[in-house]
């Protein structure tokens, strides 16, 4: 039967003051899937590499598999498929793992159909993947790593997603510590309301850095790059977040902040110079706590998920 | 002695999502002074036209007054200065009066001085006169209408703003009933903290606010024309709120609020025929309730306060 390899990157989401409605992709890493059409219906897994035996194997259970599920019961296939998975992305890391298993998985099953779906029609069936990973159907993951770029979940009632055009010389360094945290768990520890004075600062920040973006405008995309909401509680649960943080604007970063819920930390910078050196600063730091970690340097990847061979 | 003459124009702060961080100028009304420089140190009003005797003469009271005396007290001039002030904007309506009048006297007095500041430099100026006139210092109306065009206020610590482009078909329909809503009234209304839900619903409509701005992109422009934090609670102030707003909205707007604290009612459309026949919708509700009412239709003012002869 046919056969597809497709690739998904890691993504940043909240990107600082943008909580629950920015995120965006970058190039390195990727998870890969190869998606073979089965006779049979159902889906199965029947491989999966990378992640230590820890992801369920179950289709029902793994953001693949439920991803390329919601996919063939979309489009009433009468096919099935049976997915391999690579996992290049570390589990629990803030950079979108589950988003890009399950982004990985879409693109091949609807290019083993031909492309029925455009990339955004595919986002729904993520999203639901999403529910399975972490107990939202969240999009700021699933909607970069598919359609890739910088992007906007304006909203989720009726879902409404956005590009946001970014400068060519806007790079993302990406330091991941070896510690794990799970969205869940990290959601948890939000409060449910806000003063309306954060709310506002916020707001102000997330227009300033679209702004910033678009026009663009480094200055004040690097005094737009804060977050009132979540850092200040999240960023309690990674250990030496503050310090790691200063060290990474004193190498010149634009601005730095959480992945996701963690406790991966994320800089941008406007030369890939500058980006691989905050890398180097940022690890020194980690280094220090006897933490080990990788880092990525990349520019904001606009392409997303892909297919890299049928 | 030199004299100038000037004017400034009506605003709509806050443009529905943007609470507290967006303001944009209109061309009509516009409030004029003339502004004369004197020998004797000091200021004085010697003449305010169109405000029923209701603003103080006194300048220390007076926004316009309050604006040239922080000007003359910062260029340290050894001048004073006298102002006929002519109101062409009503009172407490939401369209930024005293923001109005004290922009259109600092460009005045500026200019009688050779323009040592930018139109930047003097919007702290011009927000200390907001303090006097509402009890804060906010710039969501003085910004716009002394630098024209839609603006952002990114933050006030330090102050931070910046324009946002918009599409040159964009047009304001403004509905003035004549009634009266004091902003210091009006902000007291608001609650001091608002549930996280809400504000991440309004910072998504506030970045695609600007994503539909920049791009332009009209349908995310109306998408994203909501407010979920001030309009429930200030609306219930203005008589015949969402019947008016519906009947807009059913009219061609692309989206329709509170101009400003009110009761003045702003909408946008994408054609200046549309923006005309919201304003006639709007105003056929008012008339309902026996209320009257001014409409205003204009693109967006990208120029300002402006010299109109010296």
């Amino acid at each position: 039967m046919k056969s597809v390899k497709a690739s998904a990157p890691a993504t940043v989401a909240n990107v600082s003051c943008g909580f629950d409605i920015f995120g965006f992709a970058v190039e390195a890493p990727a998870d890969e899937v190869i998606v073979t059409l089965t006779d049979n219906p159902g889906v199965t897994i029947s491989k999966i590499v990378g992640d230590d035996g820890r992801l369920p194997r179950e289709a029902e259970k793994n953001t693949s598999g439920v991803a390329v599920l919601e996919f063939l019961k979309a489009i009433d296939s009468k096919l099935g498929a049976n997915i391999e998975l690579y996992k290049h992305l570390p589990l629990g890391s803030g950079m979108g793992s589950s988003a890009a298993s399950s982004a990985a998985a879409l693109v091949a099953i609807n290019e083993l159909h031909g492309n029925p779906l455009t990339r955004e029609q595919l986002l729904p069936f993520a999203m639901e993947s999403e529910r399975i990973a972490c107990g939202s159907a969240h999009a700021d993951n699933v909607a970069p790593s598919l359609l890739g770029g910088f992007v906007l979940i304006r909203g989720y009632a009726p879902l409404d997603v956005a590009s946001i055009p970014t400068p060519a010389e806007l790079y993302c360094t990406l330091v991941h510590p070896h510690l794990e945290l799970k969205t869940e768990d990290s959601r948890r520890v939000l409060k449910p309301s806000i003063p309306i004075k954060d709310a506002i600062t916020q707001w102000g920040n997330i227009a300033g850095m679209v702004v910033g973006l678009m026009k663009p405008d480094y200055g004040l995309i690097q005094r737009s790059l804060h977050d009132v909401v979540a850092e200040p509680i999240r960023s309690v649960l990674i250990p030496g977040f503050h310090k790691i943080k200063e060290e990474a604007m004193q190498a010149g970063a634009l601005g730095c902040g959480i992945s996701g819920s963690g406790p991966t930390i994320f800089a941008l910078s406007s030369e890939r110079a500058v980006a691989e050196r905050v890398g180097k600063a940022m690890q020194q730091q980690f280094d220090l706590l006897k933490l080990k970690s990788d880092v990525f340097v990349s520019r904001i990847n606009g392409e997303g998920a892909k297919i890299l061979s049928a």
